[in-house]
This record gives C-alpha cells, sequence and structure tokens, in this order.
C-alpha cells in the first residue's frame, strides 16, 4: 500500500515544526510541490529551507504548476472544477511517483485541517482508482503564531470565537464575541471600518518569519495603519500572508480583564 | 528583567512539541506545575514525561496546588475569585522562584491560547507589582490532534467554524456549519442527542497519546456509544480529556465533498 503523509509545517518557521512532522519528512520518498500564483517562487523556496534545515537524506520533489482556479460559474463552481482538475493531477502524480509501498510528502502551510484542500483533493483522487493510505501530522496555524506573537488568548473566558474567512466579512460582520479571519485580501478588515465597527484587532503578517509585522488596537485607530502595512508588505515582497483577530469592544462596565 | 515562558506542549504526546518548545523547556530555570482536580497526578506525570524526553539538564519544579475554583455566585464569579487567587499565587511563584534575570515556565495542555488562563492570569499578577515579560511558544491544540486522528478538515470550503465549549452547547446548538466542542463533560453531546440533532461527529479522547479513542458518524448512530466510551474510559482513568467536531446534515443535494 502506498502511503501519503500530509504534513503541517507552521508558517514559515523551520523551528515551528513539530518532532513528529521532522520525523514524517524523513520517511518520505518524494515531495509533491503544488504552490500556486504569485507566491509559488518564494512559497517552494521556503519549504526548501524547512527540508535543508529537518532532513538528514538527500530528497526528491516534483514540483508541478498547479491548476489554476476559473471564476465562472460563481465561487463554489470554480472551487469545485479547481479541485476536480487537482484530483486528477494529484491521482497521477501518488500514480507515477510513488511505488508500491512507498511514501509521499505534502507539506502544508499552518495545519491540514484549517482552510487548506489538500484532504479534500486526496480522498477525491481516490476516486481516479487508485488507492493509498494517508496520514495527517499537525502544523502551528497563523491563528496559533498570531496569539502567541500577542501573547493573547484567542478566546474570552468560557466564550465561542468564530474561525472564517475575508469574504465571509465582507458579506456581514460576525456576531461571535471573537473571530478571527483568513484568507483576507484587506477587503474584510475595510469592511469593518466601513461599517463603523467598534472593537480591538490584532493582525500579524509573515508570523514567525524575519518579515513578521504586527499591529493591534481600536479598529478606528489602528485600522489604516493596518491596511497601509499590508499594501506596502504585499508590493514589496510580491505576496502576503496574515491573519487577524477581532473582539467587539466589551458592553459597559465589563472590561477585556473579566471577560 | 525575570521572563516567564508560557510553552505549549500538546495533548501528551512528547513527539507534538514543537522544536521551539524544546528549545524554551531548555532555557527555563524553573518549572511551575499547578494541576487541579482529579487528574493532576496523572497530568504532572505526563509533564514530566515530556521534560525528560526533551530536557537536557536537570531541572527543577515547583509544585503548587492551584486555587478551587468555587460555584458560589454562578459561574462567572466563581472564575473571576478563582483566576484573582491564582494571579496572588502566580506573583508569589515570580517573585520567589525566578531570580532576577532568570527564566521561568509554564507547560500548558494543547495551545495557551485556548481555553487556558495562564495568558490571563499573568497578566492579573502584574498587578501585584511584580514585573515579568511574557513569551508564548504555541502548541498543538486538541482540535488539531482530532482532525489530524480522523484525516479531515475542520472546515468547508470556505465555511466558518464556530469553537466553542459543551456548557454553551447544552445552552443550545450552535448555528454554525461546524462546531467544535471544548470542555465538554458529555452534557453537550447528550443535550444534542436530546434535541434531536442531525448531523455527524468526529469525537476523540487521550488524542496523541496509548490511550487515543476515537469514534465518528452519524450522531443518531454514535451517539450513545462516545457517551459509553467516554464514561467508561473516565471511570477507568479517573480523568478524560476529550473533544469533538460537530456537522449538520448537508441540504439535500449537496454532500461533504462538495461542501
Amino acid at each position: 500500500m502506498r502511503r501519503v503523509l500530509v504534513i503541517g509545517i507552521g508558517m514559515g518557521d523551520p523551528a515551528a515544526l513539530t518532532f513528529r512532522a521532522v520525523e514524517a519528512i524523513n520517511q518520505a520518498d518524494v515531495f509533491f510541490f503544488l504552490d500556486k500564483g504569485e507566491a509559488a517562487g518564494e512559497l517552494i523556496g521556503l519549504r526548501e529551507a524547512i527540508l535543508r534545515a529537518h532532513r538528514r537524506e538527500p530528497w526528491r520533489a516534483v514540483t508541478a504548476p498547479s491548476p489554476k482556479r476559473g471564476t465562472a460559474g460563481g465561487y463554489r463552481a470554480g472551487v469545485k472544477a479547481w479541485h476536480d482538475a487537482r484530483a486528477a493531477l494529484f491521482a497521477g502524480l501518488i500514480d507515477q511517483e510513488i511505488a508500491e509501498g512507498g511514501v509521499g510528502a505534502f507539506l502544508v502551510w499552518g495545519d491540514p485541517m484549517l482552510y487548506d484542500s489538500t484532504l479534500r483533493v486526496l480522498e477525491a483522487a481516490r476516486g481516479h482508482g487508485i488507492d493509498f493510505e494517508i496520514a495527517v501530522i499537525p502544523g502551528i496555524t497563523a491563528v496559533q503564531a498570531l496569539c502567541a506573537a500577542h501573547a493573547i488568548p484567542l478566546n474570552g473566558i468560557g466564550e465561542p470565537v468564530e474561525v472564517t474567512t475575508g469574504r465571509r466579512v465582507t458579506a456581514g460582520t460576525p456576531e461571535a464575541p471573537a473571530f478571527v479571519v483568513l484568507l483576507d485580501d484587506g477587503s474584510g478588515l475595510a469592511a469593518l471600518m466601513a461599517r463603523g465597527w467598534e472593537g480591538h484587532v490584532w493582525w500579524g503578517a509573515y508570523l514567525g518569519t524575519a518579515d513578521e509585522r504586527l499591529l493591534a488596537g481600536r479598529l478606528t485607530e489602528v485600522g489604516e495603519a493596518i491596511l497601509a502595512a499590508r499594501a506596502e508588505a504585499r508590493a514589496r515582497k510580491g505576496w502576503i500572508m496574515d491573519v487577524w483577530l477581532a473582539r467587539p469592544l466589551p458592553a459597559a462596565g465589563a472590561s477585556f480583564e473579566t471577560l
């Protein structure tokens, strides 16, 4: 039986990997790099830096251009077509590049459980008539790196937290007492500002790397600075990975400390 | 300046620690163990196993009985009084056990950001007139260990996820298309069952340890088995740490694969 390891590698700091992840990196016969878009070159470079830091033997990597996501038919249709194309690609790679009894690996930013399609696409790849086992190794997510960098808890005491996307925040403000926003191109934060939302935000970009940027405060006071820092960094590096946590102002008489 | 390291150690598997966590473990001059309740002995034993696995020099640990949480005045008042008592305890420990320029460490289950009070209590300890720096090192949470063990994503494509507590689910069913439940004594799951909730659940206990238990399926089919497994394991070991993810059944015509 072939094995596919889906390894969470955190946000770019080689020391943020777990020992389990490094063990998995040293079990793989082949690594698959399928980055897409403007950041592809740099993201592959970061993955290679992680392999240089942790792999004890020479390694083989197969780099394939990821199918592009179309916009025809709307967001869901575009995602569906993109997943189908990727499933066919994954099935071909597993079939051709992993020997019977061999081990292939995908290195996933953050953790494979959170806003990443690798597990879904692998399940779909099984529909192409090849059989393989999947093992998942968790990694530190952007959400954790953000909270650690600011030394803050994610949740209020006993309170829920919504994990959501920039697209959703653009469509409407979450009602949770705390919400953390991934995959935001800045539109979500700008939408909150335009709505006059009152609360605190904690923002971070390139977390755990030499380029790390952090900003926090009342949205009315730091919102413009975050959008400016984001635009500047993105223009300079050509890509950005960032995340932010938002908590509406507590009701009168309460405070963050007692929440 | 004194330094306090708040180190996420995952769910009990020494290999689930990050290299950053191990680096921090080797910087500490003293470790503080403040476990409480029925599991205190075993949890301290698990922490010591982690130190044996990763600490290169002999270590000093200070074990203090954690103040008990009262129930007078309701949940929030009880938590507030408990935090105040812990803040005084932490301030005393830092003052007495960490030398000027020295480093103390708290080893926190999972990640300090998620349903853990250490960071809040340390902030409150500053009110007792001692000064120190805080550094946070993330760790793998129960949520990540659960998803990895089941090899599933946490979120549907582009969908939000609510992170919540058993207490809240007992009070009312979350409306999010996926919700993950921590700190449930079984009442939250039982409440969903009593309400005739229709959906899938993925449950795990003692994740990443030799005692790991996993169950998954339609709640109507696995709910009783989860509650029974939970009660049996808790009775046998004297304590349990578990977590579950729930997703309501997709609307007619949709499926999990396309969500």
